[in-house]
């Protein structure tokens, strides 16, 4: 059985992130969602809710399941006996730093292959960190996002203006 | 009336910054430099300071003003009944981001359009953060300020070490 | 007022040529399409063919004019008293080779400045090189090219195919 | 089942390509090798002795099949049944090019998907191109081409000259 | 007698690091390793701890020589009476900055010029951030660092581990 | 004593050429540039003419020969006792490709390394096929090539006029 990894911060997801997920879905066996638990970095969403929100968004697809990891990616793949880990490429500074991981995690644990898909086109701007900003101001954030993540981004960028006012 | 919008941090406005007012400034009817009042980074300058060098660089151009802006980019132009957004472009990490920012502009708000210009030859190596560093140690920055900012930044690099020393 | 030249091979014109020239006759007084008329290279269709298309296509648009020219690029900006020079960007490498150009071009004449817009995403794979690799094996073209040059590009791939089978 | 088409010209196949038949080989049930007979372009081989030489080098790979093909990649892969078609990246002009043509192979037909693998590390200077440059003029090739293929171009390379003195 | 500066901040020195080190201290009388004291970022090492580690490193190479230093690099070059300063280039964000700063320095100070050496192929994707990444979660960091780093890395992360659980 | 070769085609050598080759001239004991006799492409210029106009510009440069090579670059290097051959880096797209040769040179011939300069900003955007598409059309060409070359490129044109009109 082929087992795909497809890792991230996912924070919170967007339709650029669930575009990567839908056609690698059909590329493996099983899809594991990593979410990344990075204690290092503020996120805006904690990992349960970053996990919540992408079983939602991926409750149609039933060879994909959602998990969150630390430590590092080919270790986690390890564990879950995946055999290649899946990426979505956007833009140059993406390949080369993508670029560089792969051949570091392929140094690490040979086992493990690294796969990259290109975002699809009408997707090619979205990002995590677009939509945080975006949704800080008030703007719209439809086009970016599933429908089930716009109000709870809305509602947590509220929650962080009451906090650091 | 055509009427353009020249974002940034302008921390502080450098000759690469001015080349690009120049040469805008005879594109459109009205120019308008948006200066970010990003409260989330820590500036050298205040959003004043950074307003009045501004004024002073640019007092000779007539159909130039210069304002400080918070909140989402495309939000600013459409309060301003700004055409486009124009913006310099240097290199190729530059172009990856603006591009990114473009889209997602256009998105948001599609009346607005965005114009790059290239900084010119002279100033392609010229930025706000080199400016910086370079004034924290007393090095020359005369060849990539303005006159006026010159002495403003070496006084403002004392202060700052007073502080943290 | 404001004259800008849009040039290009324009063979043949594609979707993202469009988009540029719409979003760009807004932001000019005047607008002239300048079809380089380059005999080093061996086009698919005529000069006057190239011209054809590109008037069928922006007929609606009432400040856009098209002309074939040879020679310098400056050289018929200048006779056409024109202030700027406008190039959609798509990638990183159409980036580095027109920044190129545009600094060759403003050192040979500093009166023309260069604009860039960056095509619009839905467009941003589309260029006239794979319209004709497309057409020539008769695959679907028409998410590529304006409706009026979609049937003259399959005619024209056929009369090659009798001449060079 | 899951059926990959490799599609490359192959002129000759190098051990960067061999590097990307045997990790793809190992994600799908199936890989097709797309030999390009690209008439218009003149190989250093022809594409009988492409074909032979990726049979050799891939004997021992029992889901793997080499197969020539004209016209256009998607209708190949459309015949073959394809789920994905592979390539590999090794550079940034690399990338933005293969982009592109992913981008326009998803709109002629979107049930075909593109993965990109990344050349490893140690082959990812080497290009065909590369290889008949140094072939050439007799230098060592031993390190970027198959053991079956280094003499072959070396014998093809003396060919040439006596044609071309 | 030529003199070359090597700068940087060594947090820590990698297999990539010294690849440089070993060629370009072919290429000059004498190298200065110039180990860079920013107060600003928070090293996983002391500069002082990072100069014995590259002393350990580089004790057979006669004509190299490790020191600390704070403040612009064109005045510890000029100090040091340096011709050159030598820089490694990995990939292409790599080489935008360093352009830009290369640039800078030269406009800082003619007389001394810059130097790029590409890192060799085997280390093109080793960098002392994967380094601290990998080694803080206790993955194998021996393919990256010389044998005298190793135990030194790992021991460090865990102290870091027991300040910040 | 310290060997470097600087090859290319300088078809005509330009400022930026030159800019390089005096530069490097400080950094080894003897400097050879290397005309590249490439049959395969058409030059505007032969190889004696080529080498004619290098030895004019550089002629008060002592420690700087000049010498027409074809075959591989490495064997010419080896030929001529090099210990480095130097490159100037200009764009992104430059840097791809010369990484990739400097890697493949390596792999034949480890004796020879690659150093870079960086071509000086003011002639970031000259190059030798721009110069050849100026001179073609009649345009100023003075800040791209020395004054010994200018004529000479001028004269050639017209001389190609006369055979191609």
């Amino acid at each position: 059985m082929r087992i795909g990894v497809y890792p991230g911060s996912f924070d919170p997801v967007t339709l650029g992130h669930l575009d990567v997920i839908y056609r690698s879905s059909k590329l493996v066996d099983k899809l594991i969602i990593g979410v990344l638990n990075n204690s290092a970095k503020s996120p805006l969403f904690s990992v349960e809710e970053r996990v919540t929100m992408l079983e939602e968004a991926t409750k149609d697809l039933e060879n994909v399941v959602v998990e969150s990891f630390d430590g590092l990616l080919v270790d986690f793949a390890d564990l879950k006996n995946a055999n290649v880990i899946i990426r979505g490429l956007r833009a140059i500074t993406d390949f080369e730093y993508e670029l560089q991981i792969a051949q570091t995690n392929h140094k690490i644990n040979p086992k493990v292959d690294t796969l990259f898909l290109t975002t699809s086109v009408e997707y090619s701007y979205v990002s995590s960190s677009v939509v945080r900003e975006v949704g800080l101001y008030g703007g719209d954030i439809t086009h970016f996002v599933p429908a089930n993540v716009v109000d709870r981004v809305y509602k947590k960028c509220k929650e962080m203006e009451k906090t650091n006012p």
